[in-house]
C-alpha cells in the first residue's frame, strides 16, 4: 500500500516525501514540474520507497493515467494534495491561474479518489481563506471566510469541495490551514526574496509595504510534525486544523533586519508606504491553536527561531545554487 | 444603463426580470435554457424593457459574445448573477453538474464583468454554504463552513471567488444567502414534488426521509423585496446576507400534510426512516436575520404563510400546464 503526495516537488512535498520515505511508507510522487523542480527530488532519486511520475493534476484524464499502473500494483490508500499556485500576485492578475492550478487540482483529485475506491485525503488549505480578521485570533471555526486572493478563494473553493466529498465519499479528510510556512528548499516568499534582493544590491533592500504586517511563521519541519500529529490523534472524520507558531508572529521590519543582519549587514531597509505588500496581502494576522494543542502538539520552534533558522538555510541554499 | 440577469428563464430570474422591468430598468436576461424555459418568460416577450439571449455563463467566450454588441449600445452596470444548477442530488451524483453550472458561471461572469468594467455584481448565494450547524441560528459570520452538497460548495466556492473579486476590481458586490424560496413558477423544490406526486398518485404521498427536517421558507415576492432592500440600503463594499423568513421554519411532515390538504385531501403520507432526505441535505436549519432587520426588512409573510400561498399557486400552475 502506498502513499501518493502531489505537487511533491514543491517546497512542502519534497519533505513531506523524504518524512514518509523515512518511515518506510511507499511514496508515490507527482508534479507537473511548473513550478516544482527534480532537483528538490535529489535526495529521493535511488529510494526504492519513491516513485516519481510526471504529471498535470488539473487535466483529470492524463493524471489519472499517470497513477492507474502503480495505483493497481501498490494500492494507493491516501492522497496529500499539496500541488497548488505558490503565486499569489500571479493569480490576482489572472484569476484562471488559481483556478486551473489551485482549484482544478483539487477537484480532479477527488473525482480521481471517488474513481479509484481510495479513501483518505489530507489538504494543504491556507490562513488565506480567512481573509482579513484584523486583530481577531483566528480559531477554525471562525467566520466568515471572505479570502483577499484568488488563491485565498481557491483554497477555500477546494476546501468545499472535500466538505462535500466528506459527506458523499470520502471515509476521512484533513484540511490543514497552513500559516507562512519556511525553511529549504524554498521557491517563494518573503525570505528568499529578501535574500536574493540583497544578493543583486546588496547596499540597499527595498520593502513592499511599510514594513508593519505581522504573520506569525512556521517551520516546514515543525509543519510536518504537526499534520502527522493531527494524522493520526485526531478523530473526525472530516478534520480541519490551523498549524501555525504559538505567538504573535513577527513584523515584516523585524524579518528584514534579520536577513540583513545575517547576508548583507551593511545594507540600508528602504519601506514602502502601504501596509500590505500586494492586493490579497492580509496585514496582520494570528492564529488561536486550541484544537491543535488539545492534540499534545506545539511546534519547536516560535516564529522568531524558525526565521532565523530559515534565513540560514535559505543564504545556505543560494551559495549552493549560484 | 442596463442590468443583466443570468439565469433569467429560471424560478428566481423571471420574477426578478419582471419586477427590474415594471420598475423601468433596462434588463437583458441570459440562460441557457437547459433548466429554466422561455414560457417563464412569456410575460416578458414584448416588454421593450426587456432583451432575452441564449447563452450559456459556463462557456466565457460564448457568453462575452452573446452580451458585448447590447453592453456598447446600453452598457451593463450591474449584473444580478442567479444562473446556477438547482438539483442539488444531481449534483452529488456527478460534481461535475455544479462544477459547471454553479462555479464556473460565477467565475466567468467575474470574468467577462472584469473585462467589460460592470462595476457591481448580486449574487445568489445559499444557507448550503453553512452546512449542518444543527440547533444553533445561524449568521453571516457563523463558521465554519463546511457545506454537504456540491451545490452548497460550489457555491460557497463562488462566494470566495466573488471575495477575491471585490477586493481587486469590482466597485460593490452582494452575496445573498437565500433559503428555501417558494413560489410560482415552481421547477423544483418540495411543494412541486409532492403536488405532482400526489397527482400520480392521489391517494398516497411517499415522502424522502422522516418528515422531521425543518426548514424556513421565504415566498419569491419577499426575497426580490429582501435582496432590494439590501441593494439599496446596505454600505459594506461586499454584502453578505442571510435571507429568509423570521420564524423556526416548518418541518416536512407539516409541508406534506398542507400539500395533502390543498391538493388530495384523501390521500395517507408515507415516511421514510432517515432523518434526511438525500446525501447534503442539512435535517435542520435556522438563520439569524440581525443583519437584514438593521436594514429595516422583514419578510411580510412567515414560513407557514409563504408555504400556503406558494401550495395555492403550484396547484394553480400544475392544473394550467395541464
Amino acid at each position: 500500500m502506498s502513499i501518493l503526495i502531489t505537487g511533491v516537488a514543491g517546497f512542502i512535498g519534497c519533505n513531506l516525501a523524504k518524512r514518509f520515505t523515512d518511515e518506510g511508507h511507499q511514496v508515490l510522487g507527482v508534479d507537473n514540474l511548473s513550478r516544482g523542480t527534480l532537483n528538490n527530488l535529489a535526495y529521493l532519486q535511488n529510494n526504492p520507497n519513491f516513485t516519481f511520475v510526471k504529471a498535470d493534476c488539473a487535466e483529470r484524464v492524463g493524471f489519472l493515467e499517470a497513477i492507474e499502473n502503480f495505483h493497481k500494483q501498490s494500492p494507493i490508500i491516501e492522497v496529500w494534495h499539496l500541488a497548488a499556485n505558490s503565486d499569489i500576485p500571479a493569480g490576482v492578475t489572472d484569476a484562471q491561474v488559481d483556478l486551473k492550478d489551485t482549484f482544478m487540482t483539487t477537484f480532479n483529485v477527488l473525482e480521481v479518489m471517488k474513481q479509484l475506491a481510495i479513501p483518505v485525503l489530507a489538504f494543504a488549505s491556507s490562513s488565506a481563506v480567512y481573509g482579513d480578521h484584523g486583530e481577531q485570533s483566528i480559531s477554525e471555526d471562525s467566520g466568515p471566510l471572505l479570502p483577499l486572493s484568488n488563491y485565498g478563494a481557491m483554497k477555500l473553493a477546494s476546501e468545499a469541495a472535500i466538505s462535500a466529498a466528506a459527506e458523499s465519499f470520502l471515509a476521512r479528510a484533513f484540511v490543514y490551514r497552513f500559516p507562512n510556512v519556511i525553511g529549504v528548499p524554498a521557491t517563494h516568499g518573503v525570505l528568499l526574496d529578501f535574500v536574493n534582493k540583497l544578493k543583486t544590491s546588496p547596499d540597499e533592500l527595498k520593502v513592499l509595504g511599510d514594513g508593519t504586517q505581522q504573520k506569525t511563521y512556521l517551520h516546514v519541519d515543525d509543519l510536518i510534525d504537526g499534520m502527522l500529529q493531527v494524522r493520526h490523534g485526531a478523530t473526525e472524520k472530516l478534520a480541519v486544523y490551523n498549524l501555525g507558531a504559538d505567538d504573535t508572529g513577527m513584523s515584516v521590519r523585524h524579518i528584514a533586519e534579520a536577513v540583513v543582519a545575517a547576508a548583507s549587514p551593511n545594507a540600508q531597509i528602504v519601506y514602502g508606504i502601504e501596509n500590505r505588500g500586494w492586493v490579497g496581502d492580509v496585514p496582520k494576522f494570528q492564529y488561536r491553536l486550541d484544537k491543535l494543542k488539545k492534540l499534545g502538539w506545539t511546534p519547536k520552534l516560535d516564529s522568531r527561531q524558525a526565521i532565523v533558522r530559515a534565513i540560514a538555510e535559505i543564504i545556505q541554499q543560494e551559495i549552493t545554487r549560484a
